[in-house]
């Protein structure tokens, strides 16, 4: 695995002394800042996710804050999702694409109160699309990134741990609902989410200045429970068919190819950019569309696409892929071509080093 | 030094191949795709840029290609800049600045033909920021990532072997000018330009295909010349003064604190996005400016801006540093408070490990 040379581009978070102490092995950079991607080794953190609890810090899901009069007109300029009703205390998932129907981002959002809201994007500048926007459209509207850094809370005994430090009514939150909640004085919200198929939180934490002593209160309050400090694991999120941006979808990708069509279907009064492409494109129907795929034996590290082959007819490419213990194969998310979508159907798979045997499953394996 | 975790999203480039053969040591990542750091380690790296030539894989500088009825007046309503002398086969230097009149990105822009520009980033997404004002005004122009990826030649033997692969004309290229050059039945351009002090030139290479190929033909011809693969080099660009987005100059910082004020001052008739807030910061003068400091001894690795006082007094923050081999000193660029600018206040310097005793320079190291 190459060396991360440290520079102040690479921003640090509010955890990053946290991070650190707890032993952090590697990184990625997303938006500009750092994310771990091991602590243990990804395969034994893999294990812990699933059996106990992790703090993550993924302060890279940075936020876009939009307030004022023209909020949501903006966001329904920004988004083909439904936002009639979204409610306060709501997340929801909403593709952003560019006038060509194709992904620049798949946040989730956040209905803050009436013409507020954060966005908490993937890996793109997604401040700028909105600020270019919302300045071309002359809209009368305050699109800033906050001094917000979320925190996720993942795994089985999360529940436990986050009643423990912020009371047991985050226990009463739903699937994609997030409340305020205090802590030591400041209100943060908190929302029942994160990427990981484990179940738990995500606190939207700020200022950066109360970030460490929520680490150690985390860190304090679940000695017993075991927790670790954690990241999004590169195994569990491919299982359970955790889509990354930048990974298995780019901007040369519509919302149909991924799986989204539902979040992306624009109504007929729709003024969302991308409109009249979105429609055509959910009335032609995806070219190609992401699947599970199943490799046999382990593979490199999937740092390119890998290109599928049906015989010699291109079948389309692994865009993320990693050894799974539990499943004891290679697990990956593939973008494949319509006429090799069926279940089962077999696929070899070209790596940097050496083709490997695929085959298309139904699901994904959570 | 860190691990840096690989994945598709970590884009490779046209170059890739050839970087991993040469034995780079360690990575950044810039533009969502890896940029090298170093081969022989930055000092070694260092000597042999100031003494022979080197071929850097630049991929990262992605290119924003505006085309079409409206694209000078797309780029005018982006820059402050002056663009009214920009001829075709020109380079221009051009800020990009928000409403507020602080920076998006510290771009150059290639006049390719009327209304024909290709805009060769630093570290942002600023083809949403494009995209999206273009959208919002309605602009008649094209506006995408072509399949360019630059690849600089540097050193002070860079112009002898540029004219072995590309003929003695390239050495008649005046600085910050470009002119077309045919590589094996492909035409590319070729600016004498490029992120150090010693010299060079940067090929504008497309498509990918041909990357490998022109690699192996510059470092067949360069044999004799002791060319090496090499990068921008942490201790060159900070003793020359190159300024570095992301590092040095952030969205919090206007042109004028940057030194960029000829570059970002709008005249009356300017309607450039940020124009009002850039007269206004204009008259009102920078409250502090970029300057070269010198800090005694070694330094760690500046991986966050380390503040600046004099006394109990903040005086501003380091955003870039590293030990010296010529000049025996850890150089840096620092932020500094208007009050403490003149050449030779001393100033103590909070690292991560420590104070330090630092020195405010009349100009940079060369």
């Amino acid at each position: 695995m190459p060396l991360l040379t440290p520079s102040r581009r690479l921003r640090r978070t509010p955890f990053s002394d946290g991070v650190e102490a707890a032993g952090v092995s590697s990184y990625t950079v997303y938006n500009h800042m750092l994310l771990p991607t091991a602590f243990m080794g990804v395969e034994e953190d893999y294990h812990h996710l699933k059996n106990h609890v992790q703090v993550w810090d993924v302060s890279v899901e940075r936020q876009v804050k939009l307030s004022g009069p023209d909020a949501e007109h903006l966001l329904k300029v920004l988004t083909p999702r439904d936002l009639s009703r979204f409610q306060v205390g709501q997340c929801l998932y909403m593709p952003f694409v560019n006038q060509g129907g194709f992904m620049l981002n798949d946040p989730v959002g956040l209905k803050l109160g009436e013409n507020e809201f954060s966005i908490s994007i993937a890996d793109s500048d997604l401040l700028l699309w909105i600020k270019g926007v919302a300045q071309g459209y002359g809209f009368d509207v305050n699109v800033e990134e906050p001094d917000i850094s979320p925190l996720a809370i993942q795994g089985p005994k999360a529940d436990e741990l986050a009643a423990r430090v912020f009371g047991d009514e985050v226990r009463a939150l739903r699937f994609f609902c997030f409340g305020a909640f205090e802590f030591r004085g400041h209100k943060l919200h908190i929302a029942r989410s994160g990427f990981s198929k484990q179940g738990g939180f995500e606190v939207y934490v700020g200022p950066s200045a109360i970030g460490m002593e929520l680490w150690d209160a985390l860190f304090e309050a679940g000695r017993d429970l075991e927790v670790r400090a954690g990241c999004p694991n590169g195994i569990e999120r491919i299982e359970g068919g955790l889509l990354s941006y930048g990974n298995d979808m780019t901007r040369d990708n519509t919302p149909f190819e991924c799986g989204l069509g539902k979040f992306a279907a624009p109504r007929a009064d729709s003024s969302c950019i991308g409109a009249t492409a979105l429609m055509r494109a959910a009335e032609a129907g995806p070219d190609r569309q992401i699947r599970a795929l199943e490799i046999q034996g382990p593979a490199p590290a999937c740092d390119r696409a890998w290109s599928l082959y049906s015989g010699y007819e291109w079948a389309g490419e692994v865009t993320s892929a990693a050894w799974s213990p539990d499943f004891q194969c290679t697990v990956a998310i593939a973008m494949i071509e319509k006429d090799f979508l069926q279940a089962g159907c077999p696929l070899s798979v070209q790596t940097q080093s050496g083709v490997l045997d695929g085959c298309v499953r139904p699901v994904f394996w959570i």
